[in-house]
């Protein structure tokens, strides 16, 4: 059998995995068509719409991971030749651009530094002139731990008939989210950041407007697999069969989004808050600088400077896994040797991971 | 925690897990990148590629299931105007014409009687008629039992600059199959078939051939997440970031995978034979037809007509699940209500299977 050693996830994740979580993923597998894995999916379904704060019927979880999800909003919600407005402050805002232009959209990105987030006011100003069909932000940036402010951005964007689109993929049940509430039209996540389920899946949530555009395209959409107007059918409707659900991640799914609805999410936003403070508060004392937007950082992705006087950052972070089991992101795109990323979610939000993380920078550092 | 009925799976997938396998996908989750987890890649894809038999290096888990494997293929295969030649004998050479054509592809169907295979001289001369840059055929045909013969179709496919291309999602570990010996470009399966691991990923290979059209496309294709330039990457190479692998489904594909190899191909095909000879023989005691050609059927997936004198056939699939925990499939698509089929892969494809699922069909029958 096979053996993998024991981590402290505390990268940009996956985190730290629940013990229920790993029971549910070992559940006996059933059918992707049978009444009992319908039932599992309709309360996927209904836990997913409460993370979410939406009544969105169309929400899911997609059959990948969070670029999967992604891409299935891009792939439905572009059409040939779209105007569409996304922000790129870090790698993700990038990748959407490139989903975006593969389905057909003329894209316009704002730059922003990375770390850093877009002027409420400057994106408005931006949909005025560009009358976009769709409007992307990054909400929670996984690459610069930049928390983009979404509460402003609905109603100039329908007014011009476009949607607005979210990637919560790092915020989803760890810091408020209020998909109804700021309308947003599209958004997705990822399993494995805050909710602490291993990666595979991607929620996924669509507003109506945002299915109009999808179930009324001119031509289909680029992917079959991902494909809303098949995809919804099997998780919604006519249960029509598509594919072949990965069943077990499901099950880890509905536990993990347990776990969340049980501990209430105001108290699980308020402990990645307030551990976030505790493990700032340690860093800061042991001299490190953090690197993104101090009015707009995410509590659990701390994006902070290397130190100076680090040569070699890599053999640091394999040191820490090595003799300290800890596992902590390097830097992505521009900032790869300039940044660290520590990751403090889900089920990894906790004082004494904070403890473990603190006591393993001072031996190594 | 999440309650799972007891199901005995002999429908088309997913197949019964073995207990090895829940316990490999329970292992903690480690995160995409750690050396750990590459060390796991490696060997999963040497035991891919053992299974396959082949030694093309790009052999990899697609991050979905089958049918985002065959996607993948597709998506990274045909070039907008691409000539493909596409069998059609069931539901899958169907969604295999439908992805060709999302991807740009100019698809030229052959069409065949469900439950039967295309003759090879048939293909042949089709091919030298076309001369088409893409030929696919589905090995196994999930929707319908029917086993095409493949062993002779590269060389015609090579003369004009074409690649061959087969659908193995249900062949894959249960019956002979040689990508390399029959000069196969690329193929696909799942994991849920006669590998016994849940649903979730797809063991996807391609040729050198393969990879140099992937490699030297004009335009990019359709899909970021299935983009073999940037998948492949992760995988191999420079193992650069993509997107973050479903870390505990490939260790469930490693233990399965493992499992495979241990038993031996030979007696693995061996053992799906027996019990296949096996179930056939308690059927058609019964006095069930088959509906497949019996000189191309698949061992592991028994397509048999619903007897006469069964009015609502999906009462009795029911009843056998409700009472009897068994779950067999429905006919797919022109099939429905027609056919039933009946799973007996992997880790269900056992003498003990064979007798419950009689048992089972003498008291509701």
């Amino acid at each position: 059998m096979l053996t993998v050693p024991h981590r402290l996830l505390h990268g940009p994740g996956p985190s730290p995995v629940a013990p229920s979580v790993l029971e549910a993923l070992a559940l006996p597998c059933i059918g992707h068509m049978d009444p009992a894995f319908m039932g599992i999916m309709n309360e996927v379904r209904a836990m997913m719409q409460q993370v979410f704060k939406t009544e969105n019927e169309m929400t899911l979880a997609c059959s990948g991971t969070g670029s999967a999800g992604a891409e299935m909003l891009m792939d439905n919600l572009v059409e040939p030749g779209d105007t569409c407005l996304i922000g790129i402050n870090g790698v993700f805002g990038g990748r959407l651009t490139d989903k975006a232009k593969r389905a057909g959209g003329v894209v316009h990105n704002m730059n922003a530094e990375w770390g850093q987030v877009f002027d409420t006011d400057e994106i408005l100003a931006k949909i005025e002139e560009l009358k976009p069909k769709l409007v992307c932000f990054v909400h929670a940036e996984t690459s610069t731990g930049a928390c983009q402010p979404f509460d402003k951005l609905a109603e100039a964007t329908h007014k011009h008939g476009g949607l607005l689109v979210m990637d919560c993929v790092t915020s989803f049940s760890g810091m408020p989210l209020e998909i109804d509430g700021w309308g947003v039209d599209a958004a997705y996540s990822g399993t494995q950041k805050c909710l602490s389920c291993p990666p595979g899946l991607s929620p996924v949530t669509l507003s109506e407007r945002a299915m109009h555009k999808a179930n009324n395209r001119k031509t289909p959409c680029n992917s079959w697999y991902l494909d809303l107007a098949l995809v919804g059918n099997y998780w919604s409707g006519s249960r029509a069969y598509h594919h072949t659900a990965p069943v077990n991640m499901n099950y880890a799914l509905h536990e993990a989004l347990s776990l969340a609805l049980e501990e209430g999410l105001e108290n699980r936003f308020a402990r990645h808050q307030a551990v976030h403070e505790k493990l700032k508060a340690g860093l800061i004392e042991r001299g490190f600088e953090y690197a993104s937007d101090p009015d707009h950082s995410l509590p659990m992705l701390n994006l902070v400077k290397i130190p100076a006087g680090v040569d070699d950052e890599a053999a640091v972070r394999k040191q820490l896994l090595n003799e300290h089991h800890l596992e902590i992101g390097g830097g992505l795109g521009k900032l790869a040797g300039v940044c660290w990323r520590i990751g403090i979610m889900g089920h990894g939000a906790r004082d004494e991971n904070v403890d473990a993380i603190l006591t393993a920078l001072d031996a190594v550092m």
